[in-house]
């Protein structure tokens, strides 16, 4: 035997999970650690391997190994495998490397067959209690090796359970005997072959059962969703029973060593007298507090405290543990990494590193940092008997309740007077902006979540749901269908935007608090990062949460939202209804005293730290209305015009629609086919020069005003879409001559940077031209995304879903960066970028920005900050922590 | 003096003409061979180079070399430069290494003043002709020299010359004599500065202005439009002058040594007795045929057919040639290569081969393979009278004349009763397919020479005109307007697909004729080219037309053309609106069998030649009528509703509106932000595989049905749009298996491949994963250019042109590959897939395939083949051997 295909828990090496699984090295830890652990062995992931390598046959020389290995348990426990009188019961396991739901389970008391449920009933004395293990182990055999549908058995099963007053152990001896037989001919109906009654078959064929259950559909399913590897493949634990349910001095339970929910330093879990572990699970019984144990079982509580602590201490986190008591005798069935909420997460981290058991970077890779989100926003405290009307994707996290409105309008007049209000919409655009400020929370029935509801609420943090596909808003009528269910304008909802849920009413919602806890795990991330963090905000009340939240800075401060609002909208569209340059510039000087106080406002909460501010970007058009909604305003126009008869009135309609046809001609010329690759960036600015100059000369007049009070004021000029340098040096000199003179004007010297977004292939692929002029460059991954995927972030949502099911793709590649495509032009753009200019600040303002996975991969392709959503930033300084110690 | 500043005729190197200029060259080459030339010198571009990067300062020693080289003139000629009674006269012109419109021409009689004047007067005897001459000069030199407006003085001769007869050498002397001096007056006045008298004066200045008119706006632009380098500066030949005007045994001529029409050997030109130049040029006096010469001249005709065969030996080539007769005696002023049409090139350069002159590698690479298009589409022969209506892109060569109409559908019926039709559209989308099939040429208002039409056109070799700006069409009131013309429905136009104008009335065109010629430079150019050259066709007719035209196979044959058509539309749309696969796999079976008789056809065409078929590409929602359209369609049919009083019509009105508000709310569901980038390609397949079976069904079935009947079939089935490569394994799966069933259904084995389109950066970044799997690549440089530079295609034609303009981009990058940016993809992609699969089949199938430049570069990238349109076939074929033979 030239290969090892089977580990006792004594002889295994508990460091090896990826050869023993999960289970398996928890139980080779806890044997070799002394513990009461009942004897077993681990067949290694390997002979899974080797299983589906030979084309689903077990390696030659396992069954010897195996033999061995049970002739070991037999010498340790004194039973013997498929003896009649005094049988060795086995359970069987599936145990890989990562938890992962969608496997074979469990089977119990495998080893019992017609006779030797006699000697187990001979030896207990307990006729009652060895058949109903009997029935137990047939019912999971059939359902799991043979894959007898569950519910055929289960409703035999049950009818008997309830005869009995509704517990199994209660199941009279002749009743359970009477269920095996039955159970026994449902199974060889529809399996058409018997459970055997030979323990070495039930054996093997249960451990076949688990690999076959590796390459199941829903196991496989998950593994790709979860970007888990087809090679890890299980292992098989297998270990002698031991039997809670042999009476009061019996008993089982599951603990964890700290509170998962607060993380509070206390033994925390559940207790059952008298069953076995599958009671607790299936709910029949309610368990009681652990503490239920000190009072029944003293000695063996305390003896439990003891192995849970030495548990921590050796795994060096909080534990989650199964164990039973039979005969008042304790056995440990298995020892895992306790699941905790964010909260947890971080008060255990803290808490380890005071009791000396972790260092800080160990405190601080423990924390995931999209957990972080947990702590920021308020939480639907949801019922089961709240009404879930509809169901999308969760596009912004916290909760609120509000009652419904469909027009940005409304939304804004009813929280103006103090209503909550929920915008619910099919989709939003800039026009919907105001809105969206107004509401508590917002719903799209389309988009993905980039899509423009996504990214500008979370920008502000605000709860959003986004794709709700079983919504049809229909505006006419100011409702919104979800199947059957109708909701009208005025309606209460509640939005939860962790889960993704739109609910019926107004539900209570829970308040975040950011405890010392937190903060101190932030502080230690900041010490370890090496990656800034700074704040997509457009706003100086963002810009103010930003700072608090500990962003460096800001990445990306779109100016378009400074063209839309009551005051500016009729300039803007003079602007871009101006026949000539003169004109255009007229309308332009209406908007700067604006932009000069939203730029006043953002240095100021920016106060030392640098503010990167986007020029103009989005296509004109998006600042008219539609073209549908044009045509059908001037047609009612015209119908008005025929039923009236004053001439006062007449004239007016007269004025009227001719303005209307006139943006309607205006409409038609900026109209575009795609506007994601049409006439938006740079390519404005390059066309009005008077856009640029204007912007230009707003951000120099308020860091002017913000430095003569004594703001530090650290502006940085970034210049969109560029494709070509010679676009790039278009737009820089009109930056420079303007900031130049609004400087020479006030005497001034300020000092600022010029730079560009590189979002498109060509900037990336001709990063070293670029680099010759610009001075940062900062990556637009949402939209490099999109050209080099050649994806639309608004259309995708309709089809990267199927993608991600057929596991085409590992996930939507507008959340976590596609290093394998994009990822390779940002790194030629940084390294031609540093190629002729070795300063070169590099960043990234997409929605990556906060993804912790593509913050791991920022790290490596060297670039000096990220930039997200305000409330993401902390989010993005603990994943740059982990980044930074990862590759350090 | 280290650096020589000035060449005499003698003693330059012809062979330089980077540093003598064109003009300079040739003047230098003839006064070598012996040929009669009046003296003079060149001062070089090299002396512009060092005036400019001295801030417009002339090099030191530059004077002192110019006065040696006049007195070389002056003992050459016995005359001396400023000598009042035997002046020495120069023409002085401007001469690049490229010829270059924009720039100073010429300035005559240099040397004049109002002593010298009266000598040339005293010398010839001719007050008349001395007086004369000066005018000139004076007039010449206060335009070119000094800028005043030539309209200024232009005024005051033409007065003068009418008062003569209209000829300016029978103005009297007086007259002139009283012309110079007001002349002189009006200069003065405007340039603040006399002219001077000083002959040295006059040259220095004149110099300086040739120099200047390098930089001017008007020369500037030429070079950056027609991509001219800034670097390469003019000369300047200053030439003693002599003079055609003076008398009966005088006289000017332009002469070719070929016909530069018709390209056959006959000396071709013009002679005007008594003239200079000028007189030829400004087309004052109606010019003889050279052969008026012959008559007028004997001798001298003689020498000069003699210099002439001499001369295009000499340069091996036709050549275009400058001279005067004075007193009897030959002088030749100029000789350059003659510009020739596309049919003469083709001739000379194989009769040049025939006389031994020139190689077959030669004559192939003096041909511009853009010139082919001539020899394949009828021309327009428009007079003077011919009013012009509009101008737009000549998106698509030929000419054709018919009545206007606006609807696809309109075109079809009125084309099918035989009147030709022009169709004018706002823009066209596939739906007009059928109209643009039908119609004689195609004219829109709106987009680019890559917009729908014009590459639908041009697939077809259809006339096509695009983005008549000035054109604006009232599709309501069946007419268009271009600035205060109205056209309505049913008008005659012509339309030139050469020059892009649309003209008015039924112009008469002439058809083409490809001769001997032809296909001795097309045989040739195939020997020598490397490149593979197919075509883009998406029927049976455009199949056999370009094999005609000597395409090698079809490297895109686009399927969505099938789709349409009125025997299909209502089975698509039934297919679109399906609610489940089985629905819609019932609708594709009624178009499959249409499919299949397609195939048929281009397999039949193509026998023995591969043809790459694309699955279907467009989003579903091009399949179905514009949303506004469905709106206005529902409000009218419910307008009619109330209307309506009897029961039947209000069930069929209520019906309609039924079917309407379904196909809406689906209209609904897939409209896209941005289509481009939205849910089509292999997105498409992905999700309905019940459309790519289809496709595959039909393809095979098609095949076998050919190969049954002897007919050679090579499929390629292209998987378009592969972001990913498992979306091209997804796809490739359903073809293989689809064709294998229909090929085993058969009992037949047919060679045929898989592969995909590389249009997005993220294929050509992970070609090599592509290419595990793939067995040929395709660039679709089309939408590759639109992923890489984010440029719409069909909305950038609105601010290209201003970056064309504005020097920030050197063309459109749809018609000429933009080889820095996308190039690189193209080049990763190549060598990527090469690098797994060293065999893999490699091509191009966007605009770029049929346009030289690109296929240059496509030639050195190491490409299979190239594939255009039908038309562009040729021009392929022999910008192919060029590439190579610029490689090789």
């Amino acid at each position: 035997m030239t290969l090892q295909w089977v580990f006792s828990f004594a002889a295994g090496d508990e460091g090896d999970r990826e050869l023993l699984g999960g289970k398996g090295a928890g139980l080779v830890g806890m044997t070799k650690a002394g513990l009461p652990v009942p004897p077993g062995f681990v067949i290694p992931t390997a002979v899974c391997r080797a299983y589906y390598e030979a084309d689903r046959l077990m390696p030659e020389g396992l069954w010897d190994e195996v033999a061995a290995a049970i002739s070991q348990v037999e010498a340790e426990t004194g039973k013997v495998f498929g003896d009649p009188n005094n049988p060795l019961l086995f359970s069987v396991r599936s145990g890989a490397s990562v938890s992962m739901p969608g496997m074979m389970d469990t089977i119990l008391n495998l080893g019992l067959n017609d006779t030797s449920v006699q000697g187990l009933a001979n030896l207990t004395g307990d006729d009652q209690f060895a058949w109903d293990s009997y029935r137990r182990f047939v019912q999971m055999f059939g359902d799991i090796v043979f894959g007898v549908p569950s519910d055929l058995m289960a409703d035999v099963v049950e009818r008997a359970r309830i005869a009995s007053g509704g517990v199994d152990s209660k199941i009279p001896a002749a009743e359970s005997k009477a269920l095996v037989s039955r159970l026994k001919d449902i199974i060889e109906g529809h399996a058409k072959r018997p459970v055997p009654s030979e323990p070495r078959d039930q054996l093997s064929l249960a451990v076949g059962a688990v690999f076959d259950s590796w390459g199941n559909r829903r196991a496989a399913d998950y593994r790709r969703v979860n970007g888990i590897s087809d090679d890890l493949f299980t292992a098989v634990t297998v270990q002698s029973m031991v039997f809670g349910n042999s009476g009061p001095d019996s008993g089982t339970g599951v603990a964890f060593t700290r509170n998962p929910t607060t993380g509070s330093p206390e033994l925390y879990g559940e207790f059952l007298v008298d069953a076995q572990g599958e009671d607790v699970v299936a709910g029949l019984r309610t368990p009681q507090p652990i503490s239920s144990l000190a009072a029944a079982m003293p000695d063996v509580y305390e003896q439990f405290v003891d192995i849970a602590e030495r548990l921590e201490s050796h795994y060096e986190d909080m534990q989650d543990m199964e164990f039973t008591v039979e005969g008042g005798k304790l056995w440990m069935l298995q020892t895992r990494t306790g699941k905790r909420t964010g909260r947890a997460a971080i008060r255990i981290a803290v808490d380890l590193v005071t009791e000396g058991l972790i260092s800080r970077e160990q405190a601080v890779q423990r924390v995931t940092p999209n957990r972080l989100e947990e702590l920021l926003h308020p939480v639907v405290v949801a019922g089961p008997d709240d009404e879930v009307i509809a169901e999308g994707l969760p596009a912004s996290p916290g909760g609120a309740a509000g009652v419904v409105v469909f027009e940005a309008d409304e939304a804004a007049a009813l929280a103006e007077s103090g209503q909550p209000v929920v915008l619910v919409r099919q989709e939003t655009s800039p026009d919907d902006f105001h809105g969206m400020v107004a509401a508590a929370a917002v719903v799209t029935s389309r988009g993905g979540v980039t899509s423009h509801a996504a990214v500008v609420a979370r920008g502000m943090g605000k709860c959003c749901v986004v794709g709700c596909e079983e919504i049809s808003v229909d505006y006419g009528q100011q409702l919104f269908r979800a199947g059957d269910r109708v909701v009208s304008k005025g309606e209460w909802v509640t939005v939860d935007g962790n889960s993704g849920q739109v609910l019926a009413g107004k539900i209570e919602t829970v308040d975040p608090e950011l405890d010392d806890y937190y903060e101190t795990i932030m502080k230690w991330a900041d010490e370890f990062r090496t990656l800034r963090v700074r704040a997509n905000a457009d706003t100086p009340h963002d810009a103010a949460a930003a700072r608090r939240l500990g962003a460096e800075g800001i990445g990306l401060c779109r100016t378009e939202h400074m063209f839309f609002g009551e005051d500016r909208t009729e300039a803007v569209r003079e602007m871009i209804m101006a026949p000539n340059s003169v004109a255009r510039a007229e309308a332009l000087a209406r908007i700067a005293p604006l932009q000069t106080a939203d730029f006043t406002g953002i240095f100021e909460s920016m106060d030392g730290h640098p503010v990167t501010i986007r020029l103009l970007d989005p296509p004109l058009h998006e600042f008219l209305p539609g073209h549908e909604e044009t045509v059908l305003r001037i047609t009612d126009l015209k119908l008005r015009l025929r039923q009236t008869k004053t001439l006062d009135k007449i004239n007016r309609l007269l004025n009227e629609i001719n303005e209307k046809e006139e943006i309607l001609a205006q409409i038609e010329r900026l109209a575009e086919s795609n506007p994601m690759l049409g006439h938006r960036g740079c390519r404005l600015g390059i066309a009005f020069p008077e856009i640029t100059e204007m912007q230009v000369r707003a951000i120099f007049t308020a860091a002017v005003r913000c430095a003569e009070r004594g703001v530090e004021v650290m502006p940085e000029v970034m210049i969109p879409l560029v494709a070509y340098a010679t676009e790039y040096r278009n737009q820089e000199q009109v930056v420079r001559r303007v900031a130049e003179e609004v400087l020479a004007a006030h005497g001034l010297r300020i000092p600022y940077s010029v730079g560009t977004m590189i979002e498109l292939p060509r900037a990336a692929l001709t990063a070293d031209e670029i680099a010759a002029h610009a001075e940062f460059f900062s990556f637009g991954t949402n939209d490099l995304t999109q050209s080099t995927v050649g994806l639309s972030r608004d259309d995708s949502s309709r089809f990267l879903p199927g993608y991600v099911m057929r596991g085409l793709i590992a996930g939507d590649p507008f959340q976590s960066l596609d290093t394998t495509g994009v990822g390779q032009l940002i790194d030629i753009g940084v390294e031609r970028g540093r190629s002729v200019r070795p300063d070169l600040k590099v960043g990234v303002c997409g929605e990556h920005g906060g993804d912790p996975a593509s913050i791991a991969f920022f790290q490596k392709a060297g670039l000096d900050y990220v930039s997200c959503s305000t409330y993401r930033v902390p989010v993005a300084r603990l994943a740059a922590a982990h980044a930074a110690l990862a590759t350090g």
